[in-house]
């Protein structure tokens, strides 16, 4: 029988000169593939080179998070970009990542947009385009992880940029598939033990319980954790135990996933 | 007879948002290399994707023009900073420009440190340590722009970076090949004529006229103009002109420059 | 026969660093107050000292410009700012420019939000509840400049802060006297000539032709002449020119203008 | 018998966005003066906002904590900035927390440079000159915070502004009584007890032993306590609890101090 692999993704390298934040040193040994903040919504150039190490010498698949350009805001309030602008924004902040990469030895291995970048590309289509459009300009053949039926889903498949699918086990499911608002009652899963169980589920059943109880088909290569809940830590860990046991590996999606990527030939 | 060569390099790219600086669209028709602002202390996203845009199509060698990060003060205030931050300072950089090279097909040829990050490195050597480090950590076959003997220049040298020896025929040299400070008068050379006929006698000859009124041996392959004296593109058409009547060539090092890089093997 | 009093308003100190925009030293000389940038979408601190200070040498009245915290997008790209983020912006960018007026010995004049903050409010009702309550928190006296019938108007109105309407004579209307979009063919008036006559007729007559032709009523204490349109300084020469035939006096509204405060006891 | 007084001081209001720093909501309650960080090297609008909201809830003095402009670097970094960069640099902070201080219905108390301003103006005159003319320009009477003996105090006493002397426990002292560089062993003093020990000595006794073991004259009427080390929080407690037993009384200079400010009469 063959091997089930699942992807373990989460945010990383968000801290700026002397703040602190996240605790990117213990949760990195638990996940299988960090999405790094670029210096825009958080990170900074030190940041950045010590997290492409330490994610290099643990075997994680190191991801471009780029953000919008509000430091202040953390990268979560809307902006209206023009396209040339944001197009560049990100090309922008996917060289400097790359370039610590470079320093490391080591590559992308996938792009994910930050914070309300990403939630507005649920929806706004042009957004949505302007975000593949950059990327495919210059790192046409790494994929995107996207949420299921977002725009920018869509998009990227309508284009030809290699896309992965997120599973949210922390997050509440409307029947449509779509995260329940975060300005709902019971939109976060914080019991870990919770948490870990949909995880399970939904790789090895396919399945999920929505918010009104019923029973949903989800698929996905890779699940997201949010690490800027308390009890993130501790679903990871609970996620990692419950794996091991069902035989399930977590690996970077660069070791066993086949990209998606149509022939342009 | 062979024919003679010479690089002729200006700064570009240092416009931000709606704020406009320079005359690169005038400028980039007649110079071979371009020093390109990374967004640090001038130049932003938008801008550096056109200016790279630019200096592919009029053929101009592409170099990274890096800054301390103070956009208020252009990146010509001295700046204490620690070896790490400045090493990643200089990476992330690098990486951002290369971005916007990858996307418009075309690659870096050079690097050059700008305002006081270059002045420092004339004679702090652990500043020059640092950024000949930074650039060796990923860009270790490109050549930096060096004043010779700065600190910035025998650095490079020692620790087998390769690099390219800046002529400045609109500064004033000291009897010691250093360049007279901007606060004593007859720094700058104003007068595009005058300043074009050094820069013909710096190739041709190999000399220059000292404050002093000595004969200098001056040697180089790169002319400096500043793009920030107004009379900057008067004195690069009056180099350009002189050249062509001399039969001397303007072109990118890329194209007729052998790497001095000393075999590591 | 009584005097007819009308102020003039433009935007200044907008330069930030070594780059510079508009023409401040000769536009100051021909209105009667400034909006003055406060450093968040352009601006910076020399700059504000120097605005300030040829301001009062001008007798020209000092505007707080504030804006969204983008220089890059120079604020005018919508920002979707929390009500908490957005008064706190509003307050610190006061406070900062206050210091500069107590520095010179003058004081702050009125208030007028700056690009898209401006705009937001025209029709976003929360947004004009945000900035009219920043303002109430520090200076509950001054007026702040609004587009009639905007979201903004209509806000001070009812929480009785003292506001000034706006004249737009370089801009077209539509016929519910809001300004035709400048997306659309004939939004800028920009022959000065044109412009400053319809500036008289605005003073003069209370009328405006609008963009289908119709004549509309119009009322206003101030005229605002934008900036960053290339004729923007003839304009406000033509405008002078014709108020002085006609004996309208160009003044700062602190010199004139009775506050429409609403007793509050 | 009459109370013997003392002030004590401590940096608050660093954290930045979603970035928290230091324990604000503890310490508050124990000290008597607050130095609140301006949004330069730490801070924000809301966070100066809630800083003032909750000083004025405990009664604490609130002071002008300005900083370098270099976030990234938390004003930790020595930059060289030029006189009218660094005077507007200062007034702009001091406005900003100013019109805070104005919402809240209170003043500001006294000021005191972050970071290395403040440690290059223990030395450097001229940096020590722009500092005290920056907040005579606009705050004249309220009082400085300045270690004895360096050149800010010297300044601000030859130029009549009020300044207050600061006691350090938590730092070991040369016998010259600057205090020991922190790259020197036994720099810092973190154990509790002996940082409060050394405390009421300075103020009962107006002693302190110095590095070598020799007793020191000290005389200061605030005592600092870095709010970045990791006892700090303790080293407060320790010093109320000792102060309280000894019926040393702690309160805000605006309290019992008298301004040393000479008169220009």
């Amino acid at each position: 029988m063959s091997k089930r692999y699942i992807d373990l993704n989460c945010d990383m390298g968000e801290s700026f000169g002397v703040y602190k934040l996240g605790m990117d040193e213990e949760v990195i040994k638990l996940i299988s593939s960090a999405n790094v903040a670029c210096g825009f919504h958080g990170g900074d150039p030190n940041v950045m080179d010590r997290t492409v190490a330490m994610a290099k010498e643990y075997g994680v698949g190191i991801g471009v998070h780029m953000g919008f350009p509000d430091l202040l805001g953390f990268g979560r309030r809307n902006m209206d970009i023009a396209r040339e602008d944001l197009m560049n924004l990100i090309i922008y902040q996917i060289g400097a990542l790359d370039a610590f990469c470079r320093k490391h030895g080591t590559v992308i291995q996938h792009v994910k947009p930050h914070g309300n970048m990403n939630n507005m590309a649920d929806t706004d289509e042009e957004m949505a385009e302007n975000i593949v459009d950059a990327i495919l300009a210059v790192l046409p053949d790494v994929p995107i992880f996207v949420k299921p039926n977002s725009q920018l889903h869509r998009v990227a498949e309508a284009k030809g940029l290699p896309f992965v699918l997120e599973l949210f086990p922390d997050r509440a499911y409307n029947n449509d598939l779509t995260l329940v608002s975060r300005r709902q009652p019971g939109a976060v899963v914080k019991d870990p033990e919770v948490a870990a169980e949909r995880a399970v589920r939904m790789v090895t059943e396919g399945r999920v319980t929505s918010i009104t109880g019923d029973t949903l088909e989800v698929r996905g290569e890779t699940i997201c954790v949010h690490g800027d809940t308390p009890t993130a830590l501790e679903i990871v860990r609970r996620i990692r135990e419950k794996f091991d046991r069902q035989g399930i590996v977590v690996a970077p999606i660069s070791q066993w996933w086949k990209s998606n990527k149509r022939c342009s030939c």
